[in-house]
């Protein structure tokens, strides 16, 4: 395989890597068709987006397509899965067994993207000590020790906003890498600490705000 | 209350959108520590956001604040809430109860602001007929009997890829007027139809990267 394919000396732009999965999904779909190439402009077409940006977002992923016939599906399935990091199990412990934690650590979906949940931590003695999906919930107080016996990076915020702060410097204090913030709440972190926010919350209210735009 | 609440005259950018509900998370959190007043400063420093960038998108939502002493806190976040849209329940039904779709239905949370999922469709016969967390799952088939029977503008779009398109048409076809897709799938839809991309796994291959490139 490409010898490029594992290092990132660029700092690849967050656009580009919110697409590139869109690529894959639609790569995938024409593979199950029976295509076995693919090109920039046919992807440019499926989905819409110009086919310079398509090309110019590919560039990224360094396999090399023929300009007439484009890429090899396989190959650039395999090469996308692998940079956008879904064939690498990555670890990760979720904070807060609540409705969103509870449901994510059922969302089995996430494993077919390369996140492991391997722990989950709440203070609720309901649920400490119980399973979801077979991942463990230790109780909150726990963490410093169990994270000493495992290599995880990424930590799964699903705490009320109110301790929100907190969890997060707990986290960081412990080890974690890198949070993806599920609350609606803006966490504090050092320099060299990835955040990622999901906000469905604030996904819900720009849906509910053109709704009611489209319907006036 | 003021009058303009209600009103959505001016299409409000989605960033402003989407900042919203972070000023809305640290003001009910200032209520929590019995703060009364607050200023856009003050949500300026609290969230690391340019206090004229919290000023303009606050203007959005039509509530005076005081000079010197900024807004009331309770009245803001009444205003803020019904802004938003969670004070009303905006129902929706679910196609697609995989491992993804299961986990939204058993997420309570989304009820609390303004997301009522009042009915779930897929094909598997294991499923039909079974209700997760109260919401009733009926055949896909039943999709255009039912929703004439119920008032549901909101789909939300959880099914494999590959039928991501056919199923977001049999929507719009239906009556659906705005889509939650949490494909990875770049849905195409008539131009009044309202689309929300929640691609959790584009936001894990952002991570990832991101993650890595902090690594070498």
């Amino acid at each position: 395989m490409n010898g490029g394919l594992m290092k990132y000396s660029d700092k690849v732009p967050e656009p580009t890597l919110q697409r590139l999965p869109w690529y894959l999904s639609n790569i995938k779909l024409m593979r199950e068709k029976g295509e076995t190439y693919v090109s920039s402009t046919q992807i440019s077409k499926q989905i819409n987006i110009d086919a310079s940006q398509v090309a110019k977002d590919l560039s990224y992923v360094r396999i090399s397509g023929r300009t007439r016939v484009g890429y090899e599906i396989d190959a650039l399935i395999e090469v996308l899965e692998d940079f956008l990091g879904f064939t690498r199990m990555h670890k990760a412990f979720l904070f807060g067994v609540g409705s969103l934690g509870g449901a994510l650590l059922r969302d089995s979906g996430l494993h077919h993207f390369g996140l492991e949940i391997v722990g989950a931590f709440d203070v609720n003695p309901m649920l400490v000590g119980k399973e979801i999906n077979g991942i463990p919930i230790y109780h909150s107080d726990d963490f410093e020790r169990i994270m000493k016996d495992m290599q995880v990076n990424i930590g799964i915020l699903t705490v009320p906003i109110n301790i929100a702060q907190e969890i997060t410097d707990k986290m960081v204090h412990g080890g974690i890498k890198a949070v993806w913030n599920f609350t609606p709440f803006r966490i504090r972190v050092p320099e060299n600490i990835v955040v990622q926010n999901t906000s469905l919350y604030a996904h819900l209210a720009v849906m509910f705000n053109r709704l009611t735009f489209n319907q006036e």
